[in-house]
């Protein structure tokens, strides 16, 4: 995405990649959690005009399914009934877009290409490569290196060393494995389709993500040490036992639960933030090089892309000024990228939270009452997040941690119990918001 | 210390460290903010028998003194009027330490041994070394590997690499250079000798320290960017009308500080935190390798030395049963240092800020009365951290929180400035002590 843009702008770009071409490889799979578009995604996907092809590959999914310990299921929208957010293969995404930059816009693409320095004032880099079995160097001088190295960033470990390099890399105390629930032999799913599937469980969770074919991805989180964790079953019997107790509906549709759970090393789950993103105005980190998230609201991607979307917009703003270009990308984009990663993690909590608390049932009612009389005034999360991106993610943090204040106030009246579906509450929320939240959504 | 702990309950000890024997050599002064020892370091050097001969090096701090930029001058004590900090030039307490550690326990020391890798699995060492101008290299196989290594810790970059672990390094916007004041030619001191001296100046700070020889360093602690700050300040005459307006009563008893101060390099301040501090029971993590803090409270050598007695303890106490002792010792110091240097960052805002607002000489007069009436029941924060070992840095932090809680209450009484004197605040604000802060003294 971002060599599209840049090579769009008439920049002459140039991409190292340390690992293979994957177009006609075998795809190493098994890592990647599935991958969700949503509109900051289709925004950026639009302005290169891959849009339409990319949708063609994309399977829309309008709901949240939870099912219960008892086996009941619930459903949420993740906007109305319209809306959708876009599952795609994680290969084949890739592909479209390898294909356009090397084909369409003239972007040069050089795989198998390990770096092995930068230096972070000059964004000269140095690669080492195999050439029939012989190792090679090379040095690339470049006016301008962008980092888009992912979660694990080789330039952003070398810049550590740079002065005054704030960074940071939290693990998450959950892992992850993938499991599989094949299609039917008709094709058919054994999951509602069109659908995420939850299983929410407190301290641990089941997702399961439709692919094309008919088939689901499940991850299943646990935490990696503890009572129930990856550390505490590594029995058959206690395995199965586990299964049993939290995952008895869904158990008898994932292909070889207990073998592959005891079979599969733990995924770790991290979160990386960095200050700043731009070096000697030289070296700029993006994507997950700068903001490696936790996957649970699938905005990693989304994120990513309307980082290289504003770097685009920034482009013809300043004519090319890479200064106040360079310089403005991380003013804009750091503090959105701080606010959606602790949305990420803290949405962990609350969709694994078994919340059936009278409490939290009731302030519920009440916020969606209230968004149905008035949903231009309680735009939900999802609706946010998903479909709303000219709402940025600081803003719509924003706009939720007051929808919570506001709703914590509301609980606060005597009996609310009671008198909750009364006029003068109403009236009072409607105060709140007018007072509160209006300035916000303005 | 540590080697001296450990050589104390009978351990092997073999120490390498990448520069050269510091004693005899010509120390390297300039980027060695003073050290101050307080009770925690007391402790620790008394267990090893070395409090007597480090005593004699060192100089008693009773108070410190304010001045502003009026010039007028305010004093606090650091704890009653017979209790002290100590200051202690670096180069001493190394040198005690190592003569100490290689003459009376039998450790032995390797300098000039870079390391180069380390097995996280079986605390197995590679170093190079430079022998008659030869590189050379060797591996030490050892039970236990602790890094000793400093803020800028290269078992803790190797550690990064190593599954789960959790890093953070963060750098203040301020950044620092050491100037001095000379001693007069007799030998006397220039400024209040047995005495800190702090100036400050809301987003700056400046902070003297004597030395036994009647000199004292002192610190400017400035912003790196910014409208006044290093980056800005880089013309003679900038810098002259900035000592000048901030520093005037001060500027003649520095040495050359226009000079100075526009050749020197700024500093940077960070702070590190790590989790975990033990990987594979092999490798530990101690002292600033575990925990860099910034410098404001003269905290850090403290927290490390109680490291050191905090694992001597638990030697005794386990047994040389070490996957307890490592496991103890990062439960037992994780969270403390943690405390500490959160306390060490808010430090800067607290001591920098010219806070002579109504509300706050209130509050303050309100807590100085009740802290005279009843020392035990509300202990200052320099109290707790540098004269009560037996109070944790998490314990400290608590009770200091929870003392502003309960004065943020008083300062909540209607017409508090006419009745802060009356029976009936003394009594509520007793009451309060003794419901919240009596609970936590315990």
């Amino acid at each position: 995405m971002l060599a599209i843009v840049l090579a769009r702008a008439n920049c002459q770009v140039e991409v190292f990649e340390s690992r293979p071409d994957p177009r006609g490889n075998c795809a190493v799979q098994g890592k990647s959690i599935n991958i969700t578009l949503s509109d900051r995604a289709w925004k950026a996907l639009r302005e290169i005009g891959l849009e339409k092809l990319v949708r063609q590959f994309s399977t829309p999914l309008y709901k949240r399914i939870f099912h219960a310990l008892s086996g009941k299921t619930t459903e949420q929208g993740y906007g109305d009934s319209s809306q959708a957010i876009w599952s795609i293969s994680r290969k084949k995404l890739t592909e479209i877009l390898l294909e356009h930059a090397e084909q369409e816009v003239g972007v040069n693409l050089h795989f198998d290409q390990r770096l092995t320095h930068i230096d972070f004032n000059s964004a000269c880099s140095s690669f080492s490569y195999l050439k029939a079995g012989k190792k090679g160097h090379k040095e690339i001088d470049a006016d301008y290196v962008f980092a888009a190295d992912g979660a694990f960033s080789k330039v952003r470990r070398l810049a550590q060393e740079t002065p005054r390099f704030s960074y940071s890399q939290r693990y998450m105390k959950q892992c992850y494995i993938e499991l599989t629930i094949a299609a039917n032999k008709d094709g058919s799913s054994k999951l509602t389709k069109n659908s995420s599937h939850i299983w929410p469980r407190n301290d641990f969770l089941l997702i399961a993500l439709p692919n094309s074919d008919g088939s689901f991805t499940c991850t299943l989180y646990l935490n990696a040490q503890g009572a129930t964790s990856f550390a505490s079953l590594t029995e058959t019997h206690t395995v199965e036992a586990f299964f049993q107790q939290y995952f008895a509906d869904v158990m008898p549709l994932i292909e070889n639960p207990i073998k592959s759970f005891l079979n599969k090393t733990a995924n770790p789950l991290f979160l990386v933030s960095v200050d700043p993103w731009v070096i000697n105005n030289k070296v700029a980190l993006i994507g997950d090089a700068a903001h490696a998230m936790v996957p649970f609201y699938g905005q990693g991607l989304n994120c990513s892309f309307e980082d290289c979307f504003n770097l685009g917009q920034l482009i013809k703003q300043h004519h090319g000024a890479w200064s106040q270009i360079l310089s403005d990308y991380y003013l804009q984009r750091k503090d959105n990228a701080d606010a959606i990663s602790k949305l990420s993690k803290e949405y962990f909590s609350r969709i694994s939270a078994i919340n059936d608390t009278s409490y939290n049932l009731l302030s519920k009612k009440i916020a969606d009452e209230f968004a149905l009389k008035h949903p231009e005034l309680w735009p939900s999360l999802d609706q946010m997040l998903c479909f709303s991106p000219e709402i940025s993610y600081v803003k719509a943090r924003e706009i939720s941690l007051q929808q919570q204040v506001i709703i914590g106030e509301i609980m606060q009246i005597n009996f609310i119990e009671q008198c909750w579906q009364d006029e003068f509450v109403y009236q009072q929320l409607k105060h709140l918001v007018d007072l509160r939240l209006v300035p916000l959504l303005k």
